[in-house]
This record gives C-alpha cells, sequence and structure tokens, in this order.
C-alpha cells in the first residue's frame, strides 16, 4: 500500500488529545474517521508524537498507507473536505516505504506561550497561559534556560508516575524571548518525557518571581533530583506542537 | 453618578453583535448585566462604535454612569468577575462628566486580517478571511489605498440599503501590508458606513485579482457611483474594531 505523511494543524481546545479512545473526539479518531469516508478501509494513522488534552499543533506529522494512490494535493483537500472544524490538514506528500512519521524523527520542536499582563485578550486565552504577576524577571529565566541546553538527566522534569528508568534527554536548543506582554519559549529536543515542556515553564517561572536563581537548574538536573522539589505544571492550552524535524522531509522530497 | 470608561475586548464570534437585543447574547447586554450585578441598578452602557455580528473588538470603549464611586482596577476586577468568556475588560479610568464614549471620539481605527494561503491555520480561520487564490497581487491592492486616503463620498462603499443622503467620509490613514500570507489593512477615519470596511476589502480584492486597475477607485469614490459596481462585502469574522482615538483618552487623564 502507498505511504503517505501529512502535517496536520490542531486547536487542541476541540479535541480530546492526539489518541484516538473510543467515544471520544481526538484527532488521530478525527484522521481516520476523514480516510475511512476516503477509501471505505479503516487506515491506521500514526502521529510523530502524542499530544495531551489541550495541546495545540502548528505542524504535527502523521503517516498513512492507503489502498490506493492519490495526488497529495487533492488528498489534503479530501481529507479537509471530511474533517471536523479545529483540525487541518496543511501538506501532504508521498513518502519512501520506510519514512515513519515517528521513529524518522530526528527532533521535535515546541512552543509555550505566556500573556504576561493584568489583563488578556478574549481572543489569546485559548493559546496563552496568563500570568498575571506583572513582577516576573523574564531574562532571569532566559538565563535559567542555558543550564537546560545539552543533555541530561530530566527525571525531576517528568510527571512523577511516568518517570522512566533512563531519564536522560537531549535538548539542543532551548530559548526564550519576550516582546511586550508575550513571553514564549522555543525549545528542541531528540525526546521529551510526559509534561516534560510543561515543568519547564513552572520551573522557569519560579526563576522569574525571583524565588529561585538561574543556577537551581543544574540542582534540578542532578540525578535523583526529584519532581516534587520544582515548580507548577504549566497548563496544556500554552502548548503547540509547532515541527517536527527529519533528516529528510517528506514534503522536500517531491 | 460617577462616569467611568472602560476598554473591551470581545471575540465577535461569541456574541450576536454589539447593541443590546432581548433574548440575544450581545457584548452590551453582557455588560449591562454585569454592571447590574455589582450595582443592583440597570445601568445603560454606551459604545464608541455598534460592531455587527461577528466582528470582533481588540479595544472598543464605552462609557457607564454609576450609583457610586468605584476604584477604577477594582472597577475592571468586578466587572471581568461577571461577564462570560469571550469578552474582557481591558482598562477602566474614571471620567469628567462631559466625556462620551462615542461622541467624544475623534476617530477610530479598524484592522482587518486576510490569510492568503491554500491551507488555514484552524486556530487562524475564526479571525481572518481565508482567500485561497494565491495569485492575488497585494502590492497592487496597496496601491489602490492611495486613492482612498482623503475625504471623498464613500456611497459606492455602503450598504445599498443604509446609503445616508451624505456619504462624505474622511479617512486620515489607510494601509494594507504583508508578511508571509498574511494581509492586513489598517484604516483609520473620523466615521464610516455601514459595511465600509468589509466593502473596501472586496473592492481591495479586485484589484489584487488583477480584475480591475488601482485606478478603478476613483471612479467608485465619484458621486453617484453604485454599490452594485464594486466587489463582494468581506465576511465579518476578519475585522477588528482596533481603537479609538481621543483627544485626551480616560486611560491617560488620571
Amino acid at each position: 500500500m502507498p505511504r503517505y505523511a501529512a502535517e496536520v494543524s490542531y486547536d487542541g481546545g476541540a479535541f480530546r488529545g492526539w489518541q484516538s479512545q473510543p467515544g471520544l473526539a481526538t484527532v488521530q479518531g478525527a484522521l481516520e474517521d476523514a480516510l475511512f469516508a476516503l477509501s471505505g478501509e479503516r487506515t491506521p494513522v500514526s502521529g510523530a508524537g502524542r499530544t495531551d488534552t489541550g495541546v495545540h499543533a502548528r505542524a504535527q506529522v502523521c503517516t498513512l498507507d492507503l489502498p490506493k494512490q492519490w495526488n497529495p494535493p487533492r488528498l489534503r483537500l479530501a481529507l479537509n473536505a471530511h474533517l471536523p472544524a479545529g483540525v487541518s490538514v496543511m501538506r501532504a506528500a508521498r513518502t519512501p516505504d520506510d519514512f515513519h512519521a515517528r521513529f524518522s524523527a530526528v527532533s521535535r520542536e515546541y512552543a509555550y506561550f505566556i500573556w504576561n499582563a493584568r489583563t488578556i485578550y478574549p481572543m489569546l486565552a485559548p493559546y496563552a497561559c496568563w500570568v498575571k504577576d506583572t513582577a516576573c524577571d523574564w531574562a532571569r529565566a532566559a538565563a535559567a534556560c542555558k543550564f537546560l541546553a545539552g543533555t541530561h538527566d530530566f527525571g525531576a522534569f517528568c510527571r512523577a508516575a511516568d518517570r522512566p528508568d533512563d531519564a536522560v534527554r537531549t535538548l539542543c536548543d532551548i530559548r526564550l524571548r519576550k516582546r511586550g506582554s508575550l513571553v514564549w519559549l522555543r525549545v528542541r529536543g531528540s525526546g521529551f518525557l510526559t509534561n516534560m515542556v510543561r515543568i519547564i515553564l513552572g520551573n522557569l517561572e519560579r526563576v522569574a518571581k525571583g524565588a529561585r536563581e538561574p543556577e537551581w537548574m543544574q540542582t534540578l538536573l542532578s540525578p535523583g533530583a526529584l519532581r516534587e522539589k520544582g515548580g507548577r505544571t504549566f497548563p496544556a492550552h500554552g502548548l503547540f506542537l509547532w515541527k517536527v524535524h527529519y533528516e529528510h522531509a517528506p514534503w522536500e522530497q517531491n
């Protein structure tokens, strides 16, 4: 069966996460329903990464095997005609049979948006975490990011119940920026633990509020550091799966 | 009764326009309900401009007379505590008794957003008009804007049924810009006719598509020009009431 890749954007607020669950509106489920409407066959869709309930995607990637050949732009249009509001296929491409949205991915990039002001625009509220405390010093948090870049044991940056034996991960890029009231984190890494980005934000917030020094990150990165020593887990709705990186992205191959 | 001004932001998709209507969720109605909850009295709210169903506001301004004195930041918080999702008071201020949101306004500024690409992010779809035709030349439309600046008879830029006897209006600033797939118009004027900004977009689109020359705007601005000679009326959901300008804005007075 010919294999295709699709780049999918969705509003996390409209779904109960990525992964198919019986009776719940999920992104994977919506894509599989749309494919069934097109082909009359149940075709599994594999995503590059599961996103939790409420997490958005600018550009999730998934692979799908279809029973017949499709012209990729037509496949995109046909899928969009069958998808509900809140999710859209942005690009589609034919891929080699050994391409896999998840296993071929070299790294994943997330963005997290914070709105740091006493008031928030209602249109922005579903897409950014509102931090009302305007005394935050985000330059301190940006300095703390430097300690997180590289290969470390991120065990204290994982939901405690999901902590794996090997929590060593590599962040190849992590950067916090601010423009007006908007603060955003961009982080790229080979792999992420459960809630890792949202816990990073909670720890950066503690530094921004002056409760901890930027160097405190080193303490949290030491093996055996405990999750409960860190800050809160930031809410899902500020988080975007921004980009999945491949050695050969399907869209550039043809 | 002491008079206050409030700067209000709202998502037009959540309301049936600004103006109170029995049995319908409107922004003015929501504000009057919130004030009633606070003061126990029905207090009328006057807006700087009515926005039609679906039109958003970054910063609508309204005035309200309250039976007692309020500390403005507390008034903002108290109103927000009683307002539904989709509308928020961004600023509040005490004003002189002769300040009026509508009659004291010197000019109003609108923004209109277009997303010009073959696909649109689902998060953006409620806030920008999606124009799929990527052959549009927006530099031509930007050139056409120059003919609209200044004082003209805008009768052909008004919904035909609402055309007033005197349709002369002044646009003191009008500018179209493009960055990637995002195209946006900023227009500031002393007064606007019904659907005027959305009709301007329809006419600019014709120029962008090459169906008309930029100079065609002059024909439409000649007295007696008919609405039906122009382009379509763009949809409400790309339009934002961006800012209301005053000689002395309430927020700057105290």
